[in-house]
């Protein structure tokens, strides 16, 4: 099962802590971890997945796989720029968002777009036509996180199967 | 120059009529409209143009160019699914959005990251960490919407040209 | 209709010279024109177009649409990289390809694996186990290069039409 | 290290036995295996791998991951069709074609024009301007391309570094 971690390419210290413990759970809980492949919280998240013994891979926008950050086991090169934003959110069965700026903001559309559940640790908040928009599933810690992430991917996966089979 | 208008496939007669109110006015000062190609508000703002005599690209997700609304002059057949969403907000100086779901969404945030101008009729509102953010130039009426668009695409065009220089 | 033309940014001046004459062709049977939107033959193509008032449209790997030659009319601004590759050969009904290196290549080969038909002037050979693969249509002239695609590009077209009908 | 091996989702009993062999071989030199997820090389080339304990990526051009081969590892889904071919290549320090068809070869340019390695085992021969292009290094076994790609991907990647540092 991939999670995709989302957030900004700099981050605050209390972000890197948050993103490397949601790492960590992930990897404990046995999910491959889905990620733009650069700094921040996608350094975070890879380096506290790694200290567990995860596997993680990150989808880079550049042309080179050594842009990746060292905790990255499997560089993707796509060389699409921003458009690599969509992938990182399509490979995944669940979303955690943890700050970040516009960049993570298209990817948690594409997921909501899609379908695919994104859970949120002190990030975007979304409202249309005067109304809030409650999509994104708000959270308070990594371990919270984790464990909607997970239980949302699992249905997402069976969903996945079912609307293959159907086809 | 070219000015993206962006939006659901489907909306409400009222979003229809200011879409089609800013695609004659942005025909009429000579912008080149860029929308995603199919129906809803993008069918709306091109028939619009079309009635002033301007010029309509649509940038198609998919993988036939008889999939355009009528009023498109130029299809541009992508295959790239959603990931064309960039393309609609790169190709443009200014973007206006009107109303529109998770699609537009992603190409509001594309343009804010990018740093192109985003005017917004009765779209999506913002915050994050609790603060309202503010980037999205909210208007009320198509007038409004296509005055602020032209005079900042042009910002944007001499921008663009002065980034290029300094390369 | 779409008409992409390919080959190099940097060309010999006879391919050049054959890109322009192919140019002006295709403007004056009212082809729209879709190409890389940079130099050489990209360039040539596009200032043949314009010179009999063609309409030109060139689709950017870059972000800036500053990037494009100065006889495009339309920018499509993709930041994709060499992935803009696929987008310019499915906007087309036909390909005419003139010279043209390892890009030129990847083109023409997307345009085979979608059946859109491929007309060559002095452009790549292909074979494989050991057979010449005879999909790209050769031929010596512009005119010829011209007649041969308005006319392929009509049957495409139709192809089309019918193929979105009979979903 | 991440190899690239391609070929077409369809093909002959000799071609799958070629591919299940460079998949033994590359998982045995612990090379990461990099394709286009679907069946035919794809799938000969994972199950090969798998049966060596190697590790599989298989980049999918269509929006559900249950599309991968079931030796698929790392199912990363792009939904952007074809132009998914420019991510299979760019992820790779080498690349392996075994036989193919259009969209190999579209891969096969596009490795070329960016510098990567490509070992053909019966696959596309080029030419152009009547002159043969001899880029693509043809072996005749699996024991060759592999011995073949590893070596010139260390190369690659030594490159990639060097590019890095000199920005």
């Amino acid at each position: 099962m991939n999670i995709a971690v989302i957030g900004d390419s700099s981050c605050s210290p209390e972000e890197a802590k948050l993103a490397e413990s949601v790492g960590e759970l992930l990897a404990q809980r046995g999910a491959t971890i889905v990620c733009g492949g650069l700094g921040g919280v996608m350094e975070a998240v890879c380096r506290g997945a790694k200290s567990k013994a995860g596997l993680t891979v990150g989808i880079l926008p550049g042309e080179n796989s050594n842009m990746a950050n060292p905790w990255v086991d499997i560089p993707v090169v796509t060389g699409l720029g921003e458009a690599r934003n969509v992938v990182v959110v399509k490979s995944a069965q669940a979303v955690i968002a943890i700050g970040g700026s516009y960049g993570t903001l298209s990817e948690i559309a594409y997921a909501l777009k899609k379908g695919i559940p994104v859970i949120g640790l002190n990030t975007w908040s979304l409202s249309r036509h005067e109304r809030e928009d409650d999509s994104i599933i708000k959270v308070q810690s990594a371990t919270e996180a984790v464990g909607k992430a997970i239980s949302l991917a699992k249905r997402r996966k069976n969903y996945e199967i079912a609307s293959l089979r159907s086809q």
